[in-house]
């Protein structure tokens, strides 16, 4: 299973990921969504925030889900070697996830425990290693792949996931990294099951047959 | 201006056009919201329909356009040199636009009139010329780009498409034309305006700013 916010034009998130720009340049907008929502602004010590639609999908993804999955961008901008222990990710001491997260990575590194109860583990052997471990930390529950755009599309060609949520936001990047582009949703069995009209995005579930 | 019914991948037609496919392989799925309006059914003689956004957008499409420019495959399946004057385009006698209709090709022939007051222009001389003959026409009125996808990319690239309304259809296509791959609609000055939830298509503004 996965969620993703996307752009007009199919984007998932922007070009020329840094420091400064976790979701590539301008990636930020397709979560405009979520940002406005009372999950998102809890998760974040804020009170207040939508408590429709959007928020209805925001509390969904992290609803029964017992690991996550991440791509290393989506893990951080360090490139090559970890060098030491210093980036923890993208969220400070405390992550949203509260499960066990296997980052996607050719670099080894020990796990980091954060406050919350999220660990992140490190898998070098691929991304089926990394589905096997997930799973079996999950005990049962969902596994969830959480992005970035490259884990999304290894896991889909694979054909490891069998349903996503897309937040198509009213956007329109221009470039950075396309969700699927030349890949055959269909011919690998995927159908729009419901769209949803939210207060800031567009739902749109689609589902294998 | 132009409109265009797009699927959650991206293409607005699929592949492989021929005569019994119009709109490439599973295309009509594109277009599934467009037949249950009213607008869709009078055209076709038939009563019934839905009134709703989906009737609105629909009618929008068909408002105030004094002229229609067309690329050659969205007229017809035959490649090539026109073989005489047997192809009258896809629509029967009386096609549903009612004004002077532009489309564009590499082979002359001599205007076609048909009932109803459409009449079809072979323009040979390029996407420039055939919309000066289309302002001309339109006397003041809107210049429609009814498709097919590359004619509108060809339009989007040089300019000169200053708004468009895109149907998003609850359909995968998996494969077909793109309608935007490769064209930095940022870049060009668009952003999305508006975004309405019809009965059957989620419909999205986009506009140079």
């Amino acid at each position: 299973m996965a969620a993703f916010s996307v752009s007009v034009d199919g984007f998932g998130a922007g070009p020329r990921q840094d420091l400064q720009n976790p979701l590539g340049v301008r990636g930020f907008e397709l979560h405009g969504w979520f940002q406005q929502t009372e999950i998102f602004k809890k998760m974040h010590g804020e009170s207040g925030g939508t408590r429709g639609v959007d928020n209805d999908f925001a509390a969904r993804s992290f609803e029964n889900v017992g690991a996550w999955i991440l791509g290393r961008n989506m893990f951080g901008p360090v490139r090559g070697p970890w060098k030491g222990d210093s980036w923890k990710g993208w969220w400070g001491a405390s992550p949203p996830y509260h499960t066990p997260v296997f980052v996607l990575t050719h670099h080894a590194r020990a796990p980091l425990a954060m406050e919350g109860g999220t660990t992140f583990h490190f898998v070098t052997d691929g991304i089926e290693a990394a589905l096997k471990q997930a799973r079996a930390a999950a005990q049962g529950k969902d596994v969830r792949i959480g992005g970035g755009v490259s884990a999304i599309r290894q896991y889909l060609v694979a054909g490891h996931i069998d349903e996503m949520h897309l937040a198509l936001s009213p956007v329109l990047l221009g470039e950075g990294e396309n969700l699927f582009a030349g890949i055959n949703l269909h011919e690998l069995g995927f159908a729009p099951e419901r769209t949803i009209a939210g207060e800031n995005a567009t739902h749109i579930l689609i589902k294998k047959k």
